[in-house]
């Protein structure tokens, strides 16, 4: 192969960079008969010069500042593993479109935040930028939005896009053990960091999911209008009556054109066990795809580690390489358009409800008439284990309506003295 | 937009081509948008010119003989709906490219059989030639495994590939009525062919499995190397005793690079229930691919159907719009090597042994004895309803063997007077 390589920089030398530049050595010839030309790595930079990251670094040119490698150093690509939406991994990527060099970055945070504007900058310099390892870990997702359903007026995103919180339900359900314990087991496996509130309260997918939305309906990214509820409210008793109830509780970036304008929101859900999301356990990923013309897609796989995120970034290096290109966000960053926003308080659904109640005669009529009296219909009530005098969970599984119906409901169930804790309220899907 | 259209010719009209061009007209300003150009039809040619197709050609040029227009219409590209693998679907292809024009296809016979030859002319002659549409309909598998796997060494392939197939295995399951039955409804439905031989016999999946393998593995596309076993022989009992074992009974394609060489192979499988696969149901499709860096990923959507076809077609266009394209097989023609192929006799896998013998004294001690001189080991014994004197089944579940143990005592099995019929043999997957 006599075509000139594609010379890129490495910023960043944790488990996804070492594993990136060990693969482009180790697999150099297939790389090279995919890309029709070498993918070489020059350049390197990270924190610590010294760490053994179990691969060879000799070859390349190590820089201990990687925004100054970004601007500085002659390569075509700069790969940014740093991290981080702003700071040091920001700044490698702004110097590396400055500088003339397109850009690789696994960095959900940065795009959720800074998309547009480094698309611009990406794009009035024609230059790439390409991030398929920061949607979905090693799921070719942001290629099968921007390419493979390039065809289709996209309706819908569904997705599983947290591996932690999902672990965190699937074994609540399997074991039956509570909210923070099995946190606990997360953070000693590692699936959860030490502060887990990044995950467990939805930014982390929310990131994600802004991302998708953009390119699926050609709007600005904008994490911002991405309404988060966390998980953290879920407990075994809920996980209990789901299962009880044919659900599974899963939380789930969603976004939607609809006819009231664009959803983006990231909550926990009940969705039957049987459907393709409700089937998803432990820490795997999936999206599910409506398309104008395909219908339904889902595309599932590892949402996370070494391999699976540089996976997505060897795709984009592969891409590159080729002469493979897209628009950031699947059109020009000038045609976006920012479109309005479905207010939350008219989505329809229809919704699981536990109450802690004290146990005695008139509670359940009491809280029926309440939600009778905002329009809210009740399709069953389960009680379980009686114990008068004492507090025990009521379950109601409500017809669809409005969420302002079901808030103003609740706000006036809340003031009833039966009524013990603040009521556990769950989105039910596709009812 | 100002930049050139990409001029485009649709060879046949049937439901998937009609859908194309209503599309590409429907949903113009988004296309031109993600292409960066539009995407102009201007030339089709169908056998029938009066028949109905609820949308307008009045705007392009008519021709009579599709193979004439790829030769002579002024377009950039062809669109090649006519289907079969040689004739005037080949001739359109061939006289496509060789007037230096871009082809899309959906024609996955026609690749099965003369893949590397029109992979060597589309890419001597510098012209792409692109088939998202011929694999899994809808699924952007193509692109998955070409681009958004590319950093990885595939080394399996495992899918439901023929939605007639799941279909009548998923409605047998549900119903517990006869393959022939079910295979009639199919039929009144559509999802069946008058003649359903290339569906149920495995030839329509092995197709798709060798284009897949090809790209996977660098390997020549060769339809002949694929192992087909079909879903004629799988009863009602059979499915009844899968159910009753935890597993679903799929037709899966595995295409898999092992040290022994490369399987490619299409039979019933009985595969556990809870795995990605075996959840699929009904006409969907799915395939799992294993990769070196990203590990285990599957895509699940609708295998066949006019919009989901069209979005496969659509796809194509856009990336070719868009100046995106990749050598036909993932790697230059010239590059595709042939690897040998595992023998099958070698394989290795756990068994599902039914019999139909005459229910009396002693038959199991003598089907066991004939599975033990080959070292065959058997897991559990199934009989249900004894009745002397008439034929029942008998359910083996054997140990992991090799195929040529299976089938020398096979050859001995249908020796002994006990047993009534061939008996029917089914691979357990993942064991």
């Amino acid at each position: 192969m006599s075509a000139k390589p594609l010379k890129i920089a490495v910023a960043g030398l944790g488990t996804v960079g070492a594993e990136v530049v060990r693969i482009l050595a180790a697999d150099a010839g297939l790389l090279t008969a995919r890309a029709g030309r070498p993918i070489q790595v020059t350049d390197v930079s990270a924190r610590n010069r010294a760490k053994d990251r179990g691969v060879d670094l000799s070859a390349y040119t190590w820089h201990d500042d990687a925004a100054q490698m970004a601007a500085n150093a002659d390569v075509d690509l700069v790969v940014e593993l740093v991290g981080g939406a702003d700071g040091a991994a920001h700044a490698v990527v702004r110097n590396a479109l400055a500088a003339g060099r397109h850009v690789v970055t696994a960095n959900k945070a940065m795009l959720a935040k800074h998309g547009v504007a480094l698309a611009a900058q990406a794009e009035d310099g024609g230059r790439i930028l390409a991030y398929e390892a920061a949607v979905a870990g090693g799921i070719p997702v942001v290629k099968a939005l921007r390419e493979g359903l390039a065809g289709n007026r996209v309706s819908g995103i569904s997705g599983i896009l947290n591996g932690t919180c999902n672990f965190i339900l699937t074994t609540m359900r399997e074991t039956g053990r509570s909210f923070g314990d099995v946190l606990k087991e997360a953070q000693d496996l590692g699936y959860a960091e030490a502060d887990p509130a990044f995950d467990i309260d939805g930014n982390d997918a929310g990131q994600k999911l802004a991302i998708m939305a953009s390119i699926a309906f050609g709007i600005p990214v904008d994490e911002q209008a991405v309404y988060l509820e966390g998980i953290t409210s879920v407990s075994a008793d809920d996980i209990a009556f789901a299962d009880e109830l044919g659900y599974r509780i899963k939380l789930l970036g969603i976004a939607r054109q609809t006819d009231a304008g664009i959803e983006q929101r990231v909550h926990p859900v009940m969705i039957d066990r049987t459907a393709p999301l409700g089937q998803i356990e432990g820490v795997t990923n999936a999206v599910q795809l409506e398309g104008s013309a395909v219908g339904s897609i889902v595309l599932t796989g590892p949402g996370a580690g070494a391999g699976a995120t540089a996976s997505s970034v060897l795709s984009d290096l592969v891409d590159i390489a080729a002469g493979r290109s897209s628009p950031t966000f699947g059109i020009p960053h000038g045609q976006l358009r920012k479109l309005p926003a479905a207010p939350l308080e008219r989505l329809v659904s229809a919704f699981y409800l536990r109450l802690m109640v004290w146990d005695k005669p008139g509670v359940i009529a009491n809280v029926a008439g309440a939600l009778g009296r905002h329009g809210v219909s009740l399709e069953s009530v389960l009680q379980r284990g009686r114990d008068p005098g004492e507090v025990v969970p009521v379950v109601m599984v409500l017809h669809e309506c409005e969420e302002r119906a079901i808030r103003a409901s609740l706000s006036e169930i809340e003031q009833l003295d039966s009524v013990a804790e603040k009521p556990t309220l769950i989105r039910i899907a596709g009812r």
